[in-house]
């Protein structure tokens, strides 16, 4: 296999072998064996491995910004970010790993004289599940691949990662995976407890989902790949597994009245920039926008059709991906009901994505679900709504969704407070007067969202969260002090965070709390 | 339909009749329309919801406990204490909501000349995820039926419950639902907040588990069931939810050599009061015992044998149970390399389970995964292991648990740690010199545990924690204050505890924090 060059139309230097089954086999065992022995291993000596692999990944210098760039055409500048981001995920799970506090120690102490019967001393925390199956995403090479979101927090919670690699970009894959290896050696993490594979993406994958000992999978992608996993891993292995797959939204964005009025040309000019960010290649494109009819409606819409003009169609990740995008857009445009606004010309033989509005009505939206498919790149859907029950019928028609965004001015957001209610109801994310493209990395982010966005709204791919994924909780029953973990022992040696209890503390458990009187 | 009792061997008084599909339907859309109304009560007004069922219950007085006792078979102390299981139940969420920090607040201030970007203001918090689906369990008919734990963290959560009653206590259900729905009324709760359907099991749980409007499912029973509607929720829906089952466990127990050598008489009643608590009918029954083999070992096993000859055959919980147990504890003895130690006689005409204890060997029990399956009632099968590798060897080969239980000296402990690492890494709650039996209530308790235990092993069904099943998280970005959630708002006016730029406090969002310079 070779990696493919949007921007020079050829085959990059570098052959790619797949794995081969006995490969695949090894690969996973050696994770399992890792695992006995990962799981064992320190916070603190985690959080160094990891940032351990940051500082590779930063020693990897300009030859990977470089291959980046050749193999997803994406611009240099974005690729720096996306490593700084890259780089800042792997350090803010070194930090959570520092505190500590992540595995919610809970402790109840006993109760020996309560009645009818005592209470046992109970201490619980959380545990590693087990192997997981990352897979690397097309359109975020670094932040959401090899050593992405997924893999940093699988990593620290005590789980070893098998990555699928991505095959549009394989050589970036195969520089990342080198130094998470080298990590792993100089700080003496066990044989297995990284390793990426390649192969072709549907046949490798079942294969990973289907494994025994593969405990969970981390996947960014389509819809249809995301639900053959999480089918796979319910019909197809003997012990049912969580699929954590981010795979479908289109990120609705309603825009108020009031604040069209005011400021018709600071609104279209974010939107067009969010709606082009990328060539639309990101999962929170804001691809449907819900207006209101009324006398400044169509101005508004003619505006950011212009605004949208301006934009020079860019190279897009791959053939596939530009190939699938002029033809979801040609579906959306022949779509009874649905109307061009402004549409740019195909680029696909460049790889090229060109801008695209449309316009549609709030009756067939809510009629016609397939109106709800992504679009995947830099067009944009409006829905134009009668009046505010027609847009309560709408927006509660709407599938679920990683984001939405309300844009309005303070009395728009009060005079529709119900509509925002309806969003926030669909949504992990909530955004007030700005625009749904740029996730931070933080403890607070919720990347994630109901079906179809993700394939469960409990838990987040990005931030500091991600990492309840993979950990499960164990309850300790009168362990003696000497064998119970760090994190569970009565001094509290870690200074974490515990609920002891009902109390929040970073007590330690007093002997009198131990065995009361 | 009417409920029998396997007590008076008749069916009692009261006849049910089964919910039609309009019935059920409407339950559903009720449920639907009562959670926009409901997901916004404050904390408080669902603590005293809950409160006030907890009092309606108590209210039922010895009608209650009577009529349970005849449909259950359950002596009546029993069905006493599992009442006061259920409305401490109720009460533990109740003050998990009037502390209110179990919506784990999570804020980052906004950084707003932060280079290369500035951070937007984000604030996540936990939301309900909407109408619960809950299956009412044959053996609590009370603590894991219609006010169960799975109600009670569901309604505390925010999301309205439809439960599936079970058919071997319906005069229970209708009891305590009416309880519920007259609390309902008299909190001034949405129409639909709550209901109970009747029916034939299978076609009832399908109908419930395949509806769009259902977004989760509550369910304790068998292995049978509980994969069904795993399945369904995957593949005969559009949408997939989780089904939190707890299914199948046989909790195995691990008794060292220096403590039978010690205390043989205490381990052996302790462990046969055990194994016949209930008439073996808890999900916690110790259905394994590993030994080791050794001068003691069949001493252990004579001693444990007449411990268990001691016990009187009693009435099981149904004709079904009972007809199963008999059944499943055959084909356990007539597997080959499995020897009965002790079998007491077939009391399944008076639907009475007797007690039962196999033994059979290491090696048979690695070789032969039938002998994992569960005998729902008082049997037990002890393998006996050649040496401290064999029982390892048996140990690795474990499938799944809710618990696991070592009984061992200091010494032992210390010897055979890492078998005792073996069993943590199979379980959710490990105990140390106890019995697996009795499930506390409380913060810390983890009943859950990697399949086949339950469908689901991030999760507990007992225990405040049990409320995340039915939350999911949402993140304002750049929310006016006006428009935030209490458990958001800068002040923090709830007074808990939040994650703030990383730290765990109580304090307000100072303006500062919010608007750096």
């Amino acid at each position: 296999m070779y990696a493919f060059s949007s921007l020079s139309k050829n085959n990059l230097h570098g052959e790619f072998i797949a794995a081969t089954e006995n490969e695949i086999q090894e690969a996973i065992e050696k994770a399992t064996a890792a695992f006995e022995i990962y799981r064992q291993t320190s916070f603190v000596e985690r959080a160094e491995f990891l940032e351990a692999i940051a500082d590779e990944i930063m020693q990897l210098g300009d030859a990977l910004i470089e291959r980046t760039h050749l193999e997803t055409g994406l611009p240099e500048a974005r690729i720096t970010g996306e490593r700084g981001r890259t780089v800042g995920q792997l350090k803010l799970f070194a930090s959570l790993l520092r505190e500590g506090s992540f595995v919610e120690a809970i402790i109840d102490t006993a109760l020996p004289d309560r009645k009818p019967l005592p209470r046992s001393d109970l201490r619980r925390m959380m545990h590693p599940i087990g192997p997981v199956a990352v897979f690397a995403a097309s359109n975020f090479p670094l932040a959401f691949s090899t050593a992405g979101g997924d893999t940093a927090s699988a990593l620290a919670a005590g789980c070893p990662v098998v990555v699928k690699a991505h095959s549009s970009h394989l050589g970036t894959n195969e520089l990342i995976a080198t130094a998470i290896i080298n990590a792993a050696q100089k700080c003496d993490m066990p044989d297995g407890v990284f390793s990426s594979l390649i192969g072709e993406g549907a046949l490798l994958g079942q294969q990973l989902v289907k494994h025994r000992q593969i405990k969970a999978v981390g996947f960014t992608g389509s819809f249809r790949a995301g639900m053959a996993l999480l089918k796979a891993a319910v019909n197809e292995r003997e012990e049912p597994i969580p699929v954590y797959a981010e795979m479908s939204s289109i990120n609705p964005v309603l825009i108020l009245p009031d604040k069209i009025a005011e400021d018709v040309d600071a609104v279209t000019s974010q939107l067009s920039a969010s709606i082009t960010l990328g060539v639309g290649q990101f999962c929170t494109n804001p691809g449907l926008l819900f207006v209101l009819k009324d006398e400044k409606t169509g101005a508004f819409i003619e505006k950011l059709a212009q605004a949208l003009q301006q934009v020079l169609p860019a190279t897009m990740l791959n053939q596939t991906i530009c190939a699938a995008y002029y033809k979801e857009r040609q579906q959306l445009l022949s779509t009874q009901g649905v109307d061009a606004v402004w549409v740019g010309n195909d680029g696909s033989g460049e790889y090229k994505g060109s801008p695209s509005l449309a316009r549609t009505t709030a009756k067939n939206f809510r009629e016609n679900s397939l109106l709800q498919n992504e679009v995947f790149g830099p067009s944009s859907l409006a829905v134009i709504c009668e009046d505010e029950n027609d847009l309560r019928s709408a927006l509660r028609s709407l599938h679920g969704q990683l984001t939405a965004t309300v844009i309005g001015s303070p009395n728009d957001l009060k005079r529709f407070q119900s509509c925002v209610d309806l969003l926030i109801a669909k949504v992990g994310r909530m955004i007030y007067n700005g625009v749904p493209t740029g996730v931070e990395v933080s403890h607070s982010m919720m990347h994630g969202g109901p079906f179809p966005a993700t394939s469960f709204a409990h838990f987040t791919s990005v931030g500091s969260e991600a990492i309840k994924r993979f950990l499960r909780p164990v309850c300790y029953q009168d362990c003696p002090q000497e064998f119970l973990p760090l994190a569970l022992k009565s001094e509290n040696p870690l200074h974490i965070m515990r609920k002891l209890n009902g109390v929040y503390t970073r007590d330690e458990v007093q002997q009198l709390e131990a065995v009361p009187q």
